[in-house]
């Protein structure tokens, strides 16, 4: 890891040193894409089981997965693996009931009622990728929202053969519609519908560059559908003091790293002597992973920051906006109100990131990519949407009135002021007003 | 206005109906606003005077509008006017400090917390548009959620010369960062940032297409600024059955028509006796408007579609899913809970749609274009980001441990799992698990 003393650097380097590389996406992944896009919209199922053969070099039973295998995936399942779910799913759909939004209703003067409202998104689909190992995590963290917030129809598609654990947690998920697609290819069904696949309003789940691409590409298109949020490479950000456990530490750093080798990984810290600690602890544990090849390879980026304080190991935290931001200092919870830009935080020696990625409750996808300045951990809100009413009464029309035709008047808008006057007209002449 | 009988077409033809127009925004809009966006981002503060000059032939004393301009703004104008605007300001004061989130605390499970936290973003850029009329509502639209989000810093951009009352709701909300800056050159510089211009994370606000597509690709670059929500025409729905009054549904339906030639106005009744009456009255009170021109534009491609039924009426509204959405029935209020994708909804006789254009305390930006599926109503929400946090006690992790064990072993992520048992570990030697 590149250890850099941040009082220093010029304001040039900091920025320099705390850039996120470029993702540069070739032009023919671009053209890749826009042509399996069309293909599945023009040829529908068709165009899937052939692109499931070219790409995945398998051939499912059917597109959707019946009952009977998803019936039977979970019996093969072991007893354990499966209460570890439920665990994980008990507890997301535990912090995800709680952010149900509360209906408002203001009346903002006599007779002007405005409100706000929530309804589901209807139709939505889950992306689950696949690859060497299954990511149940990922079908709960889509599934669990979808569920509570009470979408009408929830489609997963996820490229074959599908896991038993990602069958098992879409059922707990209470979603029948499971598709064996996977790729851009998914992802145009379900923004397009096929003879088979339903279309659907919104898109979420991450990908490879071609899932990433497609969802692009759907959600620049009026007639596609909308998606999550932008997608970028994984992120961690530890805060630690003196007091922290460097073991503890690298081993969070470790599990950010282990993701992929374009994974981010950050140490803040105003003590020097927990730096080197850290970074011979890094160096051991790594020795003992499965994965320490792509490991070794993010780490290669990785960065270690000595800061002149805490604070200013929080200001470097604000500025570079981490997904996952960890902070093991003496009182962390003291430190909360003065965090800003990160996608999940992670108070405290107890707190490894791996809880959050699995089963303390909170969702593991995160705005990345400098994104937190704007975006939000994945929530209920995302899978619905808000509308306003307003309900005017006779006299609250008639109050409201000399405003609106003001207004209306200014921006030239004749219409506008007529809605208004021939109402308050229509009342005179009745005698009430 | 063109009337079908709704039950007499068959799907397709319903479908062909209701299909919005298509947007097509030529190449060379793409490519011209390609090209002012490299201007701005090479020669800043030069380009954005050079800029203004060729596009809104004037040549402001300064790019920022001095405190002593604002201050004579607010002198030029009418008492009456400003009443209006404050009372304006008031209302939707009201009802979007009601939009203030609760934090959100829970314990998943014994040990485990956790919570959901909102932070304001901290800059943010509002674009106001220029033309023949000022649009001091947008600027309270935009500038009291970010002011109520508590948005550290607020930018305002708008074509020179800008309006007396543009100025002054700038004022009302605290904005003293005005710019003489308007079209796709205002966009370049909040997303990148020039001399004079602040650097935002976010743009909020409408524009003609040139805006619209300087907004979509600043948006598409990771160093530049997040957007609001997708442009399209301004639309208007009106449900409404025999009990409604014609006059008040012609006069709705203008509103929307005189906003554009390309805004979208429908109306769904069972009633075809209250048809034939608002077709009438649109065709008289259309006279009557200055901007009839453009209304009538609109109008020739406004639709008036007779249903069976009110239940049938609100599945249309809710296939088409209007931005505006007015309900003139015996008894509005029964229908809501029957309603979805809408972006604001009026109940009743006396809640015209210039009511919540201006004044009631609901935000007049609205997704349209079918976006209403799935994009809310601009609120405090868009203003503000949510993080989640989580702490765990020694004993949650313990407790935990097994079920992020189970699931990390599953997902082959070796040292997600060393994370949690490396922590479980020390806790035994310790002697305290
Ligand atoms: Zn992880
Ligand atoms: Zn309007």
């Amino acid at each position: 890891m590149r250890t850099v003393v941040w009082p220093s650097l010029s304001e040039t380097q900091q920025d320099a040193v705390l850039e996120r590389p470029a993702i540069t996406e070739g032009a023919n992944i671009t053209a890749a894409v826009s042509q399996v896009i069309a293909q599945v919209r023009e040829q529908g199922d068709a165009a899937l089981v052939e692109l499931t053969q070219k790409f995945d070099r398998v051939t499912p039973d059917s597109i959707r997965v019946s009952k009977s295998d998803m019936d039977a995936a979970s019996e093969r399942l072991s007893e354990n693996m499966k209460q570890a779910l439920e665990q994980a799913y008990a507890n997301i759909a535990k912090f995800h009931k709680a952010q149900k939004p509360q209906p408002i209703k203001v009346e903002t003067q006599p007779g002007v009622l405005c409100e706000q409202v929530t309804r589901p998104i209807q139709k939505v689909g889950l992306y689950i990728p696949g690859g060497s190992a299954p990511l149940p995590s990922t079908v709960l963290m889509l599934g669990v929202p979808a569920q509570i917030a009470g979408c009408q129809k929830v489609v997963l598609c996820s490229p074959p053969p599908i896991a038993d654990e990602i069958l098992y947690v879409a059922k707990l998920c209470n979603i029948d519609e499971v598709y064996n697609v996977g790729g851009g290819q998914a992802i145009a069904a379900m923004a397009y519908g096929t003879e088979t696949v339903a279309k659907v309003d919104k898109i979420f789940g991450p990908g490879n560059a071609y899932v990433t691409e497609a969802k692009r590409q759907v959600s620049n298109d009026f007639r596609g559908a909308a998606i999550d949020m932008p997608a970028g490479p994984s992120e961690v950000l530890v805060i630690a003091d003196e007091t922290a456990d460097p073991e503890f530490i690298a081993a969070d750093l470790l599990s950010q790293a282990e993701h992929g080798p374009d994974s981010q990984v950050v140490l803040v810290t105003p003590s020097p002597v927990l730096a080197d600690q850290v970074s011979d602890a890094v160096r051991s544990q790594l020795q003992q992973l499965s994965r320490a090849d792509i490991a070794e390879k993010a780490l290669a980026s990785s960065l270690i920051v000595i800061s002149e304080s805490l604070t200013q190991a929080i200001s470097i935290s604000n500025y570079y906006g981490p997904e996952h931001l960890i902070v093991q200092t003496k009182n962390p919870r003291e430190l909360l109100p003065l965090l800003d830009n990160a996608g999940s935080i992670f108070l405290g020696d107890w707190s490894p990131e791996s809880a959050g990625d699995y089963a303390s409750g909170t969702n593991h996808v995160l705005p990345t990519y400098g994104y937190t300045r704007t975006y939000s951990s994945l929530g209920l809100a995302d899978f619905s949407k808000r509308m306003t009413v307003q309900e005017l009464s006779a006299e609250g029309l008639q109050l409201l009135a000399p405003t609106v035709v003001t207004m209306a008047e200014a921006e030239g808008l004749d219409a506008h002021k007529r809605a208004v006057t021939i109402r308050v007209e229509k009342l005179l002449q009745r005698g009430e007003a």
